[in-house]
């Protein structure tokens, strides 16, 4: 075609293109391998907070801001550098599914019950002291120990302590939001009534395979809270044998009356890397939240070391080549949680590993992620 | 409080979201009722496309491109004008999960051969003489019937007729888009072969209830294709029997081996307005598209009529009040897609009918969707 | 060890098992390869009934006996050789499973209501005029008919033709006798109401894969009967494609909305085979159940031929090797049912192909068997 | 009718009956109300057996015959009255469903390995110093453990300790071989060769609610073993919560990867009854097989009391009325296994609460059950 001919053509596709726009229509062999590519594009980012700037802010809106109704929650959450200009507040995207942030209550403090059609899932950083109230049932909230909050129950929480509490929170926010399908209610009162025995979860399930004859037709959200201490002894004994290749020794969070993942569409897991484990490189569908629980280390993502230490939260997002390095003194423990679930429902789950063990580096993280 | 101190206290929390921001953080407290709002706040609006301009526009398409390799298919899809600014693309959302649009192929053109991970249904609006082929196998396209092409499987189009052919396609584009989950194949030639005796679905699936034997095994997408002629005859049958109060007359094209929807993460539906029916309001969780296959009426969606007659496409947001009116002289056939094994398989569906029978009418929508 | 010991401890062993078993108790080293063979080795026989023989008798009952309250039904069952001795009644076996019998309602009977934890399922053999009533539904049948009573529905029969009605019964009255369960209760009244509109099953699912709207949360046994026009016709379908190698072309009777058996533990499917035909030889767990609805041929069994012809019924039993042959000058259709659903949830079945494509023929089956 | 009429007709039915009879078929309206009962009618009878017979007896075995190839188990098992004439060997059953036996294993001895379709629990009463070798683990037998050996997995035992052991012995044998489809394989060498860590499950399986991530795909039966320390202590805590009003507090062994029964087929589960406690009265279509692990009590049967201490066993059939009585000095320990896992996936499980709170008592259990 003669460069004349093919401007007469562009031209005219272009003003095409103008009214299809106009009616709102769109040319889809123009935009299918924007909206329909080859392989996962995923905006958002693989990235690292440091926990002395989330606990230096947290703390900060200690003093700014108090958990009343309206406000709900005195919480500081993490904004994917990738999805931050989502209108409006990057929707409290960490990856595309998930939304993650660091909660603060204060000693006497208490936060509205409300529920939601969002699924919550907690980790405990630090402090004692705290309960959470779920559907009439009060945990008492320690270190290291894992909560869940389904969709659709009653939870407010309160501090009856006398240090900060600070728990890490992560629920499906941003996936019910962009379904546009979000449903919120505030209990009628500040509180809700207890109307279970305190801790009734960790008094009904105590150990693996005894399900509570009483609890045969309540599966729907059995076991409330997943102590540390437990956790901590099944990591130490599976530590005696073989770790998974890619995760370490690593247990995750199910329901104990069905198998599935506790947080419902959320999944989440404890990982434990010896002092100078390296996990063989891979990478999947389903995207995943960190947060460094303790020791020191550093995860690759194609092909740029993220360095952490206790307290440090990153994101590994959909279909991203990572591996994880623990070049500390100590074990390190890396608590997570991802979106497998809504991936495995909708049968989109993959994964692959790297082509060799590990990936080659390439960089470090600037800014945050770097080790000084 | 003073109004001095107010805004000193204004001052301070704005400069601490400033900091906030810098370090990719963000305060719940502000934000969430924006991101967990009491009800579903559905960014996609109801709306709908006339048939002339679609048609119209579509068929100019045919003189301008072609279905090659890279543009792969010759498609004007639906920009729903809630969405269009999502970049890019507005992500060929029509709701926030489902893309739609009308595809065109020309006697003798050929479309090539892929695969994708979304899911793909389609329903025949004009022209005869073409065929897709699905993982094999060639089916004939006739107006009125419903193909599935899901997840995974290859497919390509071909046209041996002599008048351009059209049709509508739905697929899951948006909500696997937003995932940042999409994988897209070419096959490695422009077509695949056959290796399955021609319609070989409706050789097979004849009678509801009667699963050939050599299916037994055969249940993620044994049935192709679904021919106008039985729905039809379908939709004749049940006009003998009460209708759905809120969908009239209505079959919901299944797997015939599982009973699921058909088109895996999308539910499709044809449904029957006889003359002056008007279906009783209602609004659930799930959104659905719609196209009129035949016949005169409007849709009543929050309180606005939308005007619709054989050809015209309508969009039915995340809960959006709507109720359906034939007031043609003819009886009506709207074909549907939704989303509703997507909210189901996530235990987010929910519904309500509306307190009265039927809405107020409030005004009619403008332009499009009036009716002059 | 000399033959005077050896007889001191068969002694010292019997008087032992004599006192095991006044306390009801038994030694398991001397009964395990009796209780736990290594094979399959069910105790029901390979047998055939001739049409002749059961014609007459059943037509004789006719003049004997009514359905009334306390009889219920005027059937003669099939009793397997191997297990009549079971008290009482050979507890109704045809199969260890299954119990099978052809029902005979004369024009202007009826046959009282009642409900029972055994699901049933009918073939529908000779006349026309007679109505089932399934928990409120008027069913008519007709020759070649296929119905379901699924476990706890009430259900009656009514006469209002000229001439007698012949069907063939199945139910897993055997299974559900043995476990000890057995639920049966009369309707208040000799008849139930009609509450729905007559054959409104065949009015509701009238073609493959289209799920009535109003029927979406109505999974137990949406589908009362598959007509027999309907199931020649999908097998004439069928004998264009490959045949299944073992069973011919062949349709199981599924519910539409779920894909499973129709009779919920009980299979049913019907097959054709051609002139000539001969299915290669195989054996499963499962037990069958045939009614030979048309066509001559012969069945081989453990290298026995068994002649049938239209009418006769004859018994598959589980592990048993089998293959079917076509011999007559016309197409044969075979009906069976058979308990692959139960062996499937319990999972317990186990299947295989004949080392050979066919069984060497060691004799004919005498007696009723035997062709003449 | 005049008497002489009736006896003609009479002698004709009789005749016919006989006629039937010759063919291999038989009348449904004369033997329905035996195979069909109103309510279940088990032939199985409530029993119970003392420990000082069981014991004396089991421990005779020992000097009597060795566990070799061929008897592969030293077992003395239970035959339930009601059902002991079946032929052979009463088909082992103690259930319509279930087999139990007590197994001895002498210091230094083997059992040889074999797997089978039968699934088998085992419940440890005394000894220790024993394993079970189970799919190449090995997995050592302590008093009170509860064990799973499910279908097709291979199995063998040897005892290293110094004192005889002991253990209860439960298989779903009567329902396999009723319904004719047993297999049975022996290992090519006495023993199979050890794959695993030794106690590969207690390591892996630590606390409820945590799966190890190497378990994600491994849920047939991924925990061997349930320690009695564990279940003590599980039922310890539940006794300070509410207990099942006809169960007390109690606890199912189930696959914590899935929430079903550990058993597959057969449940199982402990209970607890303090001292004084004496549960509600109910009845349920499933059986039940008890072994009194601790604890002196009764337990009324349709009105008759069966007195039980320490080591006794006994049976609640299908449909019985029964109640459980802690009248002695220490809290009650009762193991059961169960075969409502088969009721409830046939669909068969019903139950009800006894109109009054407790039976009438109306005898006690002479013989074995009655206490001296
Ligand atoms: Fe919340
Ligand atoms: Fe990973
Ligand atoms: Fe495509
Ligand atoms: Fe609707
Ligand atoms: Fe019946
Ligand atoms: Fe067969
Ligand atoms: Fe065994
Ligand atoms: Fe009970």
């Amino acid at each position: 075609m003669a460069r004349e001919e093919k401007e007469l053509e562009d031209d005219r596709l272009n003003e095409y293109y103008g009214r299809l726009q106009t009616l709102h229509l769109g040319p889809l062999w123009s935009s299918i391998q924007t909206i329909m590519s080859k392989e996962p594009r995923p905006r958002a980012l693989p990235y690292l907070w440091k926990w002395d700037d989330v606990y230096r802010l947290v703390m900060e809106s200690g003093e700014l801001v108090t958990p009343d109704r309206g406000g709900e929650r005195r919480v500081v959450f993490f904004r994917n550098p990738g999805l931050e200009d989502l209108q409006p507040w990057g929707w409290g995207a960490l990856t595309h599914t998930l939304y993650a942030g660091v909660q603060l209550l204060l000693p006497g403090e208490r936060a509205p019950s409300h529920r939601h059609n969002q699924n919550a899932i907690r980790f405990v950083l630090q402090g004692s002291g705290a309960y959470t109230l779920v559907e009439g049932e009060r945990v008492k909230m320690e270190e290291g120990d894992f909560l869940i909050t389904p969709s659709g129950l009653w939870h407010d929480h309160v501090h009856e302590g006398d240090t900060p509490m600070l728990w890490f929170d992560c629920l499906d926010i941003p996936f019910v939001y962009q379904l546009g399908v979000t449903f919120f209610e505030n209990y009628p009162e500040f509180h809700q009534p207890i109307s279970q025995p305190e801790n009734y979860s960790t008094q009904r399930f105590t150990a693996p395979g005894l399900l509570p004859l009483t609890d045969r037709d309540n599966r729907y959200a059995p076991q409330a809270i997943y102590k540390w201490e437990k956790t901590k002894q099944a990591l130490d004994q599976l530590s005696k044998l073989d770790p998974d290749p890619c995760d370490g020794f690593a247990v995750e969070y199910v329901n104990p009356a069905t198998g599935e993942a506790a947080g419902h569409t959320i999944g989440a897991m404890m990982q434990k890397l010896a002092r100078g484990d390296r996990t063989q490189a891979h990478r999947h569908v389903h995207s995943a939240v960190y947060h460094v629980f303790r020791g020191q280390g550093y995860t690759v993502m194609n092909g740029v070391r993220f360095f952490w230490q206790s307290g440090d939260t990153f994101v590994v997002p959909n279909w991203v080549w990572h591996e994880h390095v623990n070049d500390g003194n100590t074990d390190a423990y890396l608590f997570s949680a991802n979106d497998l679930p809504i991936m495995e429902r909708l049968k989109l789950e993959r994964s692959e590993l790297y082509p060799e063990k590990y990936q080659t580096v390439v960089g470090d993280h600037l800014g945050n992620g770097g080790r000084t």
